[in-house]
C-alpha cells in the first residue's frame, strides 16, 4: 500500500486561478483497505466529508472548514466573474453557517471558521472581494501551516514524558490524519521515535467506527512504530498487566478547568488508567480549549446514528429493533488527567490556573 | 423472527433408538440474522460446534460435551452392534480427550466431560455396554435438567438484589443460550421480570465477537425486557451518568478466592463500577468454581484469532499485518466483587472462607 509520508491529509490544489483550485483530502473512511483522494470542488463536498468523517479530527476539521469556506465563495468568481462585496459577505456568512452545522461538537470547526470570518471583516472596504478571496486562502493556508507547526511541538513537549523503552497506550486517531500533519497524541509517539527513543504503542481499536483500527494502527506502522492492536474492552487489562506506562489521547474540545471531551471511551480508559497508577495525558493545540465553558457538564454531546453500532461494517450484529444508546464523545473530567500537552508547554497539574496560565502564553 | 422461548438452545433427539439419536442446537455465531438448528451427528461436529462458539456459554459448552461424549459412543453402537467393555472405555476416553481440547478455558467442559466419565467408570463390569451407553445418555439429560434447576435457583437469589426500577448492566452474554434455560446473569433479570419489577438493562456489545450485541440485546429483547445496547468503550460513561444501579455478569471460571474468569471487557466494568460505587455482581454456578486454582494469577487464559479483531464481520478494518493482542478472558480479582450468585445463594463479601461455605452447601 502507499506509503502514508508521501500523502497529504489535506491539500489545497493551486490551479492558478482561485475559482478553478479545488481542496484535496484522503477519505479516512475507506481506509486501512484503500486510499482514495476526495477532490472537493463545492462546499457540500466539504460539509459531506466533515459529517461523514472523511476528514475527522478537531484540527483537520478546522483546516477543512477554512478552506471549505473558500470553496464555498469560489461560484462568485467563475470565468472571471467579479461579485459586490454585499454578495460576497453574504456568500461568506451562509457558507460559514452551512459548515458550522456539520459536526457541532468540534469547536476547532468553530474556531476555525470565525477566525475566517474575521479576518475577511478585518480587511472590508479596503479591497475588492477578488484579492479578498486571495487573503482568505492566504488566510487557510497559514492556519494550515500554523497546524503543522503546531503538531511538532505538542509532539516535542510530549516527548519529554516518554522514556526509553516505555509502553504508551492511545485511544482514537490523534494523528497525522487528524491534523495537517504529525497529529497531537501520535505526535508524542513520532517526536519520541525521532528522539531515538525505543516506544511500544497499544492501540485501542474504538468502536463503533474503529479509527484506532483503521487509522491509528496504520499510521503507527507506516511509521514503523510497534503497534499492537487490541478491542477497548482490553485497555484496562493490559495496565493490570503492567504494560502501560502512559496513556496519551487527543482531545475535541476541552473547558476552561481542564474538562476534557473525547472520542467516547476516553473516560473509562481514564477511569483505568487511574486505578492502575497509570499517568494519563490529553495532547491538544490550545485551539481545542473553550474559555467560555466553565466545566465538562456544559459539553454538549452529539449521538449518531444508532446502526453505527447495530450495524457495523455492512454486517447486522444486532437486532434492527433493539434500542442503542451512541454518544460520539465523553467527558474525562481534569481529576483524572495528569497533564495536557499543547504546544506551548504541558499543563501540570489541571486545572483552571494552569489551563489560563498556558493558554494564554 | 421466531420466538426464542420456543427454541431450546440444546436438544437431545430421541430417535428410539442410541445410535440413531442425535444432540441438536442453535448455531449461535448466525443470530440474530438467523435461526439456524444445527444437527450434531458426529462427535467431530460437536467439537467444532464448541471450538468455533456454535454454542457458548460454560453450562451450555458442558451440557453440549456431556451429550458429545455420547455422539462419540455411537459409531460402536450402529445397526445393532455391540462393542466389547473395552473398546467402549477405550472410545470413551478418546472422545473424553478429544473433547477436551476443543475450549481449554472452559471448567464446565471439563466438569461434565469427567462427570460423565467418573458414572461409566462406576458402572463397569456391573452391566454391558449397551445398557452403559443408555445410562451415560441419561446422565447427559440429568446435567441438562439440572442446569434448568440451577438457572432457575440462580435467578431466583440474584433477584432479591433487584429493586423495581432499576438499571442493571450486563456483558456478553450469561443468558439462556450460554444455559440450558435462563442463564445466569440473564436469570437474575428474567427473575426479577417475574415477581413484578420493571427494570432496564445496558447489553455492552462485548467486543470482538459481540455476543452482547448478536445474544444477549436479542434474548432481552424476545423477553421484552427493555434493553439498551452499547459499546463496551460507553460502560463507564453511564456509570457516570448515574444510569446503572447494578453489574450482573456470568463466570467462565473461579479460583477459590472468587477472583473470577469470564469474558474480556469484564476486568474493565469491574474497575468502573468500583470507581462509580456501583455494586459488581457475578451470576454462575457452583460448578463454575475450580477450587484447585488459588487465585486467578493461575487462571490460563486463551488467546484468540487476531482477525476477531483485525477482520470483524468479514470487513478489513485495520491493516493485515498489524499486531493484535486477543486475550479471550480476563479475570476479576474478588476485591472488586461486591457479590458471587449461586444456586445455593449469593457469596458476600467474596472471600475465600465464604467461596467454601457456599460451594460445599
Amino acid at each position: 500500500m502507499t506509503q502514508y509520508k508521501n500523502v497529504e491529509t489535506l491539500r489545497w490544489v493551486d490551479a492558478g486561478e482561485f475559482s478553478r483550485s479545488w481542496l484535496q483530502m484522503i477519505d479516512q473512511t475507506l481506509l486501512p483497505v484503500e486510499l482514495k483522494i476526495l477532490d472537493c470542488r463545492t462546499i457540500e463536498t466539504v460539509w459531506d466529508a466533515i459529517k461523514m468523517l472523511r476528514v475527522r479530527g478537531a484540527p483537520a476539521i478546522g483546516i477543512a472548514a477554512a478552506y471549505g469556506l473558500c470553496v464555498g465563495l469560489q461560484p462568485l468568481f467563475v470565468d472571471g466573474s467579479e461579485p459586490s462585496e454585499a454578495d460576497f459577505f453574504a456568500r461568506l456568512k451562509t457558507s460559514h453557517d452551512y459548515l458550522a452545522g456539520s459536526r457541532p461538537t468540534a469547536v476547532n470547526l468553530f474556531w476555525a471558521l470565525d477566525r475566517m470570518f474575521s479576518k475577511a471583516e478585518s480587511l472590508r472596504g479596503s479591497m475588492s472581494p477578488s484579492p479578498l478571496a486571495d487573503a482568505l486562502l492566504a488566510e487557510a493556508q497559514a492556519i494550515h501551516e500554523e497546524d503543522r507547526q503546531i503538531c511538532r511541538a505538542i509532539g516535542n513537549h510530549g516527548a519529554t514524558l516518554v522514556k526509553d523503552g516505555d509502553s504508551l497506550l492511545t485511544h482514537c486517531n490523534a494523528g497525522g490524519l487528524a491534523t495537517a500533519d504529525y497529529g497531537t497524541a501520535l505526535a508524542v509517539f513520532f517526536a519520541a521515535t525521532e528522539q531515538g527513543k525505543k516506544i511500544h504503542v497499544f492501540a485501542d481499536e474504538t468502536r463503533p467506527l474503529l479509527q484506532g483500527a483503521r487509522l491509528t494502527s496504520w499510521e503507527l506502522w507506516q511509521h514503523g512504530i510497534d503497534v499492537t492492536l487490541i478491542c477497548d474492552s482490553m485497555a484496562a487489562l493490559v495496565m493490570r498487566q503492567g504494560k502501560v506506562n502512559a496513556v496519551f489521547v487527543g482531545a475535541d474540545r476541552i473547558a476552561a478547568n481542564g474538562d476534557t471531551a473525547n472520542k467516547i471511551g476516553t473516560y473509562g480508559v481514564a477511569v483505568a488508567a487511574k486505578a492502575h497508577g497509570v499517568p494519563f495525558y490529553v495532547a491538544a493545540p490550545v485551539s481545542t480549549f473553550d474559555l467560555t465553558i466553565a466545566d465538562g457538564n456544559l459539553i454538549p454531546i452529539e449521538e449518531r446514528d444508532p446502526d453505527e453500532i447495530r450495524c457495523g461494517f455492512g454486517t447486522r450484529t444486532a437486532p434492527a429493533e433493539v434500542r442503542v444508546y451512541n454518544p460520539a464523545f465523553d467527558v474525562t473530567p481534569a481529576e483524572l488527567i495528569t497533564g495536557i500537552v499543547t504546544e506551548h508547554g504541558v499543563i501540570s497539574p489541571v486545572n483552571r490556573e494552569n489551563v489560563a496560565t498556558i493558554v494564554a502564553w
